[in-house]
């Protein structure tokens, strides 16, 4: 039986994605947000949704670029730590020792240590209400050389990624692998055509 | 050390969001999407990029409303399925077994066994590419009175959500918990201020 929740943001899980930004001096910094994805194939574009509230706000406003670094599960109090604090306030990356790299690509840093990376320019600003929604065009993903399979994919298990779960605001690993896309739905092909 | 992928849509991980929406001839349809995610907290919206090919991104422009209902472990083959197949050419319900509800609240279908339901009316459509970009903002949220715990908050362990992995294409569940948000982060506030 289905209970109403009311009109909430529910959906599971959100990625956990730290933006990276200069401020007008220069200055890196990086900010936690869960409330955005893969946005479209062909250009490559992800969307991030900020609160004008944010430093990172104004800074993409500014630079008209921001990159994505994908934090594991070793580097989750980092990233937690920077959706805590304002990079007005304090310098994260001195305080979570990691490493500003400058993309060369965007005008955006990123967090050297993180696994995965994706250089991002805005191409559209989308006004939704309390958060403005950011289209960032991907110009290049960088991952670390240990996180990929022998092919040369993305290896899940290595990479390692957080999951957010709103509604109770926790991370998570991700688990067991459940089957291979675009493959185990074809039972129900095959069913509909005997 | 890192290495270039180029400039691709990977971000880790996506939501398995299962889009229901109504033919011009009132006949449900579902379909599998992974481009999207949470898009604004007030209003509350999500976001969801379908290509303008796919019957679903029609029947969103014509009924301006669509559901997204969130499949659990035991479901994933159907939800595969939904993103192998047009509803043009299968009944896509009936080839699962699967029964279509109406919303009460906006003109779309949702799958009545999927755990978690979020119900949307369209308030924004962005052109991106080979994708459009729709805005739902979201009327209820339904949930299965199994996956909430004794303080009435979504269990991710009961809800069991799929995550999609882009780049290899597959379903992960998720893991083990790693901490709660707004929190493990707060070793670092302690640093700096010492």
């Amino acid at each position: 039986m289905k209970q109403s929740l009311g009109a909430k943001t529910l959906l599971y899980p959100t990625p956990v994605l730290v933006v990276g930004t200069y401020f007008e001096d220069g200055r890196p910094n990086v900010m936690t947000a869960a409330w955005g994805g893969i946005a479209c194939s062909r250009p490559p574009c992800v969307s991030v949704s900020l609160r004008a509230a944010t430093a990172t706000h104004g800074n993409i406003i500014a630079r008209k670029a921001f990159t994505i670094s994908l934090p594991n599960r070793a580097q989750a109090a980092a990233a937690d730590y920077f959706g805590l604090v304002s990079g007005r306030k304090a310098d994260k990356f001195a305080a979570t020792r990691l490493t500003p790299a400058r993309s060369e690509l965007v005008d955006a840093p990123y967090v050297a240590e993180f696994p995965l990376i994706v250089e991002c320019e805005v191409t559209a600003v989308h006004e939704l209400g309390l958060h403005t929604q950011f289209i960032g065009e991907v110009k290049d993903v960088k991952i670390d050389g240990a996180c990929l399979d022998a092919e040369g994919h993305v290896d899940v298990g290595k990479l390692d990624p957080l999951a957010f779960a709103p509604d109770t605001g926790a991370y998570f690993a991700l688990g067991a692998l459940i089957g291979p896309a675009y493959s185990i739905g074809k039972s129900f092909t095959t069913e509909t055509s005997s």
